[in-house]
């Protein structure tokens, strides 16, 4: 039973044969947990993301756990029963970004649900051993599907290079921003400012460790920002909420010589952009694509209990209710944070 | 009234002068709290440290917090009534040290409490105003005076360079000691090993965020290091017991490729150190003196609640008792933490 | 005599007091050469930059070397007779910037020529001596004055990051971009392409250390540069000629998880840039304004015959024809890169 | 034919099968230069280089190039007919280190020459394409297999972080000193002051750039660098030699805050070392063991002329008389810096 997207507005469930190991993809992952991404519900309902198309039937879903069920030979570390969170993009190891340690900007990396490479909104799927992540007992198959855009927001901070003691803001606080904002906690943000237009998203905002939550729909952000931070603006941005008008807001509310990490991407993309702050108060703006060497730290927070993505997670829907999920999930942006899909015992806790 | 060294076991309570504001010391500050430290202690009971001998009475003590009670015209940023943690060194601001950034390598540097320079067991001292660091309402006096200890293991885990999802070990759990820890906590390290031989220490360490204490008394340290990182060594050793065999130990329980952070000093300085460990396994080993640019992140810390120095405070003496008190902290070394002298109205909460 | 601007377009030549030593401006310097920067000629012709404006007479120039003749007591390391380079700003040495090595970003900075502090169109100024740095004798006031531009384009790589074996491409070979362009060959950088619109630019490009000289005019540089790149696009970019175009081009150009490193800044403000490209190929843009701690680097690279800034002094005039001299420059762009004013004994050369 | 070691002082030239290109092995080079490294002697007149052992017999030589006479299908990026220079070793590409770019640090690496992988002192290998990189036309076999020499080089001066205008110090201009000297000087360091007993070292470290050079034999080597810094240190020591003298030394000779990266290994594994001043003026101290992501920034700076490897050269040997290739670099240590064997044509060249 899988969710295969086969055009725009045409996703169905099927039955899909269970895959065969390989030599690369060398282990067999029952799936238990899928968190709908943003992206999913962009190829359902667009077929493309950005230069990419759809061009065959492709099951979706890219944020998963599960439990091995099979190791060939050759796949080191991990036995059968083992639960584990799967980093979605395998690289190709041989290129220049692989062997420095950039594996994210391989350009023949093979991710998940990346038409027309097949996702996991299924029962199983084969991966490589090393890109798959032992959970410790006491985290849930659900936070291990949400290791996923954990890892986006650790890779934002680490990008950062947020310190201890810095003061920050998260611009956008859906499912990433709420990542960002705790992967900063994580490494020492002391003032924390979050803005964003929907209740839910500030409400837990505040309670994942935001100083300050500021709704844009009532207050000016970008003098709010200023006043908290007595004029100097803070030392990093982090913009999540990928509107033109908070990308532009990041670079005037950073301090001089401070750093603007964007993670979110507006739909217009050639935009006005305040080029004066960024040369004349010498920023350093850094885009972000996915993550790499993300997922063992990402657990070991989770683990410790320095971040907390069981929040995060509003919905629930079983495997076969896929296209539900996703239809909720794209119907109720303002009332959820993030909607998973759990297949085999249903509970999402393994 | 202040703490005079005269010489060698020679300390004495005597009156002196309230010292005049001048255009580089230009502010008047009345001390509410110092720490006794024991470099404080050292030069009591020996009248050297290094280089470094006593030639003429000095008063002592360095960690230290106090209230504005005279501000110069020219000093910007505080007003009388402010009360502010006394950063003891402040640098000639024009050697490339300082001019880059790393000016606790100034060789020009005025610090407290280092012959001939007086100190703060004391009742008013007079400080440039840039080194002089505002505390919020809720931060203690006291606690401005840990911003001292807190500083230096703040300073450890920046140098470090401690990432979030870290695997710390923290050999030596003093007062520095648990500042590391707690600053290597602050920044991200899930996973904190701490080991000493004084069981209170030990007890602290795990009430401040060890997740793993090590009596070397009982155990054998650098075994059960190996054992709980599995064999492979942990991300970052911070070494503050300032022992030969630690500092070794220091550099085989790394990780290839990890990093090694010398704090403590041991009165051996030139020990046999197991080169073939950093050299072949790629070590990183740093030294440290003091601090640049961590006051103002070490009371974001504790102003946040995310570092607990109060508890390390465990033991008071009014200003009068200054002589009991650095005898206290003689001969209690493991039954104290830190001992602190409150002048004024003697509580040391401002 | 000295070149004061008084108004848009009046610049007159007037007799000015020999200044006085201070305490902060402890050292009295009888100039030699300085520069003529397009900042210099900006001022003239319209009277601001940025936000400043000119509101009182003011004299010009900031690209300066000179002899020493007087020193005060407290000035340290410096004679009466050094030839030295005169870093143009000096700053307050107590904000937050300052302390971390960035004073670069003080708002508190005293800067030569900069409305209402008086510049280096003189005779002689006095300045602090942390601020003066000795030249070897057989490096020659010229190349003094060209210290100023030199550490522009050495922040540049720096904080471009430019590694040993990287390749560059660095977008307007005026001044600053040969300083730029040599900078990067300083460090290492082994494919350096230039671009440029003026024949006698690019030929000192190619004279400098360029490998590959692109006339915009007649070839499509970004489609050269993917070209001589092998589609990969260049580890760094560092954008100098300061217009909306090559700004973007300079983020299309460089290599996934490359470094674009902007310079120059045009006359729109607010332009737009290729946000997408930015983003998903996890560019670091970072902005750059003026220079800290470059001075004694930009000397020894001078001195040591790593950097050839004495090329691209192509106009002298004396002191008396400053008013000239702008005027030249303004009206010579394309056959001039650096025309320089010389007093004293007239040859630059001390 | 082929070099191998059976035992102890029993190396023997024998025939061998040409290997098989296999899946990861999957390109076949004739080899055509392979330099002699004191590893390779170490091997044969010890038979173990610290905790490994010759168990059965292998083929030495591991500083190698070749051309390319066999690819396999998955093999991309070369043709057969590539000059290509050998990264000798290739890691799992999966471990923790592969996966963030320290492959060096690798546990499973395959390594030429390291018992039991054979190396490359015969006219076949097969290796993986990705650590095979072609060389330009105007670079010559030699030059190809000294980019071996240079990585190390170039990984030092990488991890001392040489800044341009860096002062630089390195003890034992050897082969890899040599190297280091020329790294250093790609940086950007302008004053390298390079070290050593042996007079045709010294001449061809001047000759490569060193500004000063120290003949220990006859100069007080550590006096010399502190006068020659006027008192400071350098910015950063490299250590060669690999004796504990001039290790000890790197620590005292580098200014406070300076960077010492060692690199030589001396027989003794635990010696003394200057902690105090290691800690003290809170140096960087980093150990280095071979190299990663090296081989292509070294083969751009032999490309541009920026490093010359070729006059490290100072002897040739044919395939056939490897076993007196390697007794000359072994007794005459003093009047050789490179010993090269030379397959198939034998000049080196291609």
């Amino acid at each position: 039973m899988a969710a295969v997207l086969h055009a725009v507005n045409d996703l169905r469930m099927e039955r899909v044969p269970v895959p065969q190991v390989t030599s690369e993809r060398n282990v067999l992952v029952r799936i238990a947990s899928v968190g709908v991404c943003g992206s999913d519900v962009h190829w359902w309902k667009r077929g493309y993301i950005g230069p990419n198309r759809l061009q065959s039937p492709t099951i979706m879903g890219h944020e998963a756990a599960g439990e091995v069920v099979e190791v060939s030979g050759d796949a080191r570390g991990l036995a059968v029963g083992d639960r584990v969170a799967i980093e979605p993009g395998y690289p190709c190891r041989r290129c220049e970004h692989c062997r420095s340690g950039h594996y994210n900007l391989c350009r023949d990396v093979v991710f998940l649900a990346t038409p027309p490479v097949d996702g996991a909104f299924c029962e199983y799927i084969t991966w490589p051993a090393d890109f798959l992540f032992p959970l410790p007992d006491h985290v849930s198959m659900d936070e291990g599907a949400m290791i996923e855009p954990l890892s986006v927001g650790l890779h934002a901070a680490r990008r950062a290079g947020v310190r201890a003691g810095d003061s920050v803001v998260v611009l956008g606080a859906g499912a990433i921003g709420l990542c960002a904002l705790q992967a900063a906690r994580a490494h020492g943000a002391t003032t924390i400012i979050a803005s964003d237009l929907v209740p839910l998203r500030l409400e837990l905002a505040g309670k994942l460790g935001a100083t300050e939550v500021l709704n844009a729909a009532e207050v000016d952000v970008e003098a709010a920002i200023m006043d908290l931070t007595g004029g100097r603006g803070v030392d990093v941005a982090i913009e999540c909420a990928g509107t033109v008008p908070t990308i532009q807001m990041a670079m005037r509310v950073t301090r001089s010589g401070g750093r603007v990490q964007l993670v979110g991407m507006p739909a217009e993309t050639e935009p006005e952009l305040p080029l004066y702050e960024l040369i004349q108060r010498e920023l350093d703006v850094s885009g972000l694509f996915r993550y790499a060497g993300c997922y063992p730290p990402a657990i070991e927070l989770v683990a410790a209990g320095r971040v907390d993505v069981a929040s995060l997670i509003t919905h629930h829907f079983p495997l076969e209710q896929t296209v539900e999920a996703m239809q909720f999930a794209h119907e109720h942006k303002d009332e959820s944070i993030k909607v998973v899909v759990t297949a085999g015992n249903g509970d999402g806790n393994g």
